[in-house]
């Protein structure tokens, strides 16, 4: 069964457990790790490292460079033993966001297409390690990835050592699906060829010497499942918002019937956005995303996807069984791509994608929030939002527009954190409404916004500040004085309701 | 010799006065207008246009998107006739600026290379009437440009009529220097097949239906020239920092040793730091920029670039007579593209350029506003600053660490309006000295912008805000309540020094 899957016989003889592959790492070294959004990741060598740590009880920490987040609890494991010094370029775990916020892990916090370029480029310390998840090793040595490509073939590529995870556990018939492309170095790399979504333009796998390979490990544990919610009332409103827009624009001749590739940002509301297309007119649409959600695999399921790319596949248990058991049936509809791949800026733009991610917060000129709470405390990342909304044909941000039952306001005066500026943001969907932003100047942004997507309970204060800012005068007028001072109300006291308002509610 | 210039016959019998051209400009329409920070600019028909509107004495209005900038007080004309109802990308003179700050004209403020997708894709109002300057028009119907190519291509391809305003004083050897491609739409168009600065790609004018040209003004005015002033001493100490950074990405194999393609923004202290590389060791250098201003004709008369492209060509009056007189010893080594592809982010990132901004004021964490005074009074526009930052090898931002005689600190806790986040900026230089931001976490680079970029005025006030921000613990650790209170302070009583420092001076 092993030789099966481990074909190239120049490995047969590098097969350890992962107590001795995690021996190798010493204080101080980085990690490359696969996995992106809990798919795909390395999930038994990074937990006997952080066992090994505790054991030993003496300071010992590494930098780990991801795809994205990891499942299994890798992070929170990581994170725990406090074995992590840099970490890089998303996290999505509770324990690991602790230590970030309290100064105890150093994050950086970056465009998930960039990361390979500084690896490239040699900007960051040099991987001492990769350790990445495989289906398989092909006669010729090529690393099949399992769920996910994200960074782990520039980790392969730039890595001193290789550790391979060999996941028995994970569909063999992943092989095949994976369409591996790495450019050159900049200023000496070609076009990338790809113009359109279902096109294969590199490889399918991971190229590897085998003289790098130190370590196969054999595991069998399966991805973490999705955590993502089913879509409510108030996200099936939203997508509705959505739909009714995309029709809009078709009528008047801006996109084509079938839209344009479509991408959505990881979490619940973007999911439930692309649900509402289930019960759409819309057909032969088209997915070029990073993750691969459940909406995804139901949209193709319904024939209304006629094709899917993405860098991972993160679906709930339930969708996950499923599609692992029937991924012949996919098999003509889907690949897998390096992260610098799918949300690499020349793709993007050439394409022109329609992009749907969430927002933390907008303000009224159009910035937008997606990462740091109250302006300081990280949630997750940028993620790949970047990547996308600058160079999307259209660049769409969802978000619930009160949350803490009313006591916040996802609409406020200035966003206490700018992840997307005002430059990047073309529509905002609350369940309220939609505010398409295009070609109006920020006085004229900010009513849009207020009237459309801010929810009733705050509709007042918005205008109230506008108001007084627009006596102030400029361009993008506000009364700095007063920007922050919903978020230091909430600080205080809890809420950002007016206290007349709070009263009458 | 209108004839050697105007060499389409199909076109001999449209001369007309600007007068009469001006005249078929409704009210409500939509021009685009030639020219990029002030060359090239259509320079007698907006004027005509103007005048007409105060004589006439009834409300007129018309939207106005140019390439970026005009000259010629063309901009400072239309806004003080208050003909000009909506501007975009970006503009640059004191009128028109006051008028966008009072609300009285709306300015989109726009990426200057998302302005032709916005056009080709009917997101804005379509174009009514193209107005472009040309050194020539060729016996098969090319628009040879003057000294900046700019949107002219996009204006003309989708404008309903086209006037083109013949300048006889522009250099006729300008022909043959331009380089015009123009992408497909988005979804159908290949890959932009430039991979080398000195590469030819597109056709030596604008393709246009003899058809839709309504109209050819003669005209006989230089492009107005340059306001840059000269390098001072602090702006060769922040080439001086800049270049001792190259030189040591060199020594450590990140960089080759010609470097890599460099953009310099407009403006005095990116065309100084530009100044810094004529003492400096490097040759064989190359230009992809969007403006070239005096210091790149100085470099390639010194030898030390090789080969130069950018979509305008902007000098002072005594270097433009000179290049404009010795054009042929520049015609190997210079190209003038669209604004589209100069600041495509697909040949940015594969190039892999360096990157050279000047930003109006910086944050501890890395963000920059380029943009709004105070948050709020627009100066000139992002133009291209984020096409470049985002997709750039090196993203550079210089800035004099203190303005107003000390009274304005560039380097403050949080920037008031944010363009650039802290996902995008690598490198900050002041006269104080240097910040390499890349693969720092936030608390890491706060620490080094305090203590190598910001003014010895300021250090222990940024220190101060730091140290209190820590107490609050977070990613982005900040006191929110006080994170504006330099600029409020400012906007009160003329300076963000602190009292006690203001005192002891």
């Amino acid at each position: 069964m092993v030789w099966e899957r481990l074909r190239d016989k120049r490995l047969h003889d590098k097969i350890v457990q992962a107590e001795e592959a995690a021996s190798w790492i010493e204080d101080g070294m980085t990690l490359g790790l696969s996995g992106f959004t809990r798919a795909g990741d390395a999930k038994v060598v990074p937990v006997a490292l952080a066992e090994r740590a505790k054991r030993e009880g003496k300071p010992f920490s590494v930098n780990v460079y991801t795809g994205a987040s990891l499942g299994s609890d890798v992070d929170a494991v990581m994170a725990e033993a406090g074995i992590v010094r840099k970490r890089l370029p998303f996290q999505a775990d509770p324990v690991m966001r602790k230590k970030i916020n309290s100064g105890e892990m150093m994050f950086i916090d970056q465009h998930l297409s960039h990361t390979a370029e500084w690896i490239r480029s040699g900007v960051l310390d040099p991987i001492d390690y990769a350790i990445v998840e495989a289906v398989a090793v092909t006669e010729d040595g090529y690393i099949i990835p399992a769920t996910s490509v994200g960074n782990s073939n520039i980790f392969v590529e730039y890595a001193k050592h290789v550790i391979i995870e060999l996941n028995m556990v994970q569909s063999a018939a992943l092989e095949g699906l994976h369409d591996v492309y790495t450019p050159g170095k900049q200023g000496e790399r070609e076009p990338i060829p790809l113009t359109k979504v279902d096109q294969r333009i590199g490889q399918i796998g991971i190229p590897v010497d085998p003289a790098k390979v130190k370590g196969i490990v054999i595991t069998n544990q399966m991805d973490s499942p999705s955590t993502i919610v089913e879509p409510d009332e108030e996200t099936a409103v939203m997508a509705g918002h959505l739909i009714r827009f995309l029709r809009e624009e078709v009528e008047k001749g801006r996109l084509p019937r079938n839209l344009a590739p479509l991408q959505s940002g990881i979490g619940t509301v973007a999911n439930a956005v692309f649900n509402g297309f289930l019960d759409s007119e819309f057909s032969d649409l088209t997915v070029f995303s990073e993750v691969l959600q459940d909406a995804v695999f139901d949209l193709l399921d319904a024939g209304k996807i006629a094709f899917a790319s993405g860098c991972s596949i993160t679906l709930t248990a339930e969708k996950m069984k499923h599609v692992m058991e029937n991924l012949d049936q996919y098999r003509d509809k889907l690949l897998l791509r390096p992260q610098e791949i799918t949300n690499h800026p020349e793709l993007i733009r050439r394409m022109g994608l329609i992009s749907i991610n969430t927002a933390l917060e907008v303000d009224i000129y159009g910035n937008v929030n997606s990462t740091n709470v109250s302006g300081t405390r990280m949630m997750n990342g940028i993620g790949g939002s970047g990547d996308f909304a600058r160079n999307a044909r259209l660049a769409i941000f969802v978000t619930k527009s009160i949350a803490k039952n009313g006591h916040i306001s996802s609409i406020v005066p200035f966003v206490s954190h700018v992840d997307h500026t005002e430059h990047d943001v073309d529509i905002i969907v609350t369940e309220q409404g939609l505010a398409d932003l295009r070609g109006l100047a920020p006085r004229e942004r900010a009513r849009l916004i207020i009237e459309n997507c801010a929810h009733p309970l705050y509709r007042d204060q918005l205008r109230d500040y506008f108001e007084e800012a627009l006596t102030r005068g400029g361009h993008t007028p506000h009364v700095l004085e007063k920007a922050f001072s919903w978020h230091t109300q909430y600080a205080q006291e809890g809420s950002m309701l007016a206290k007349e308002t709070a009263s009458s509610r």
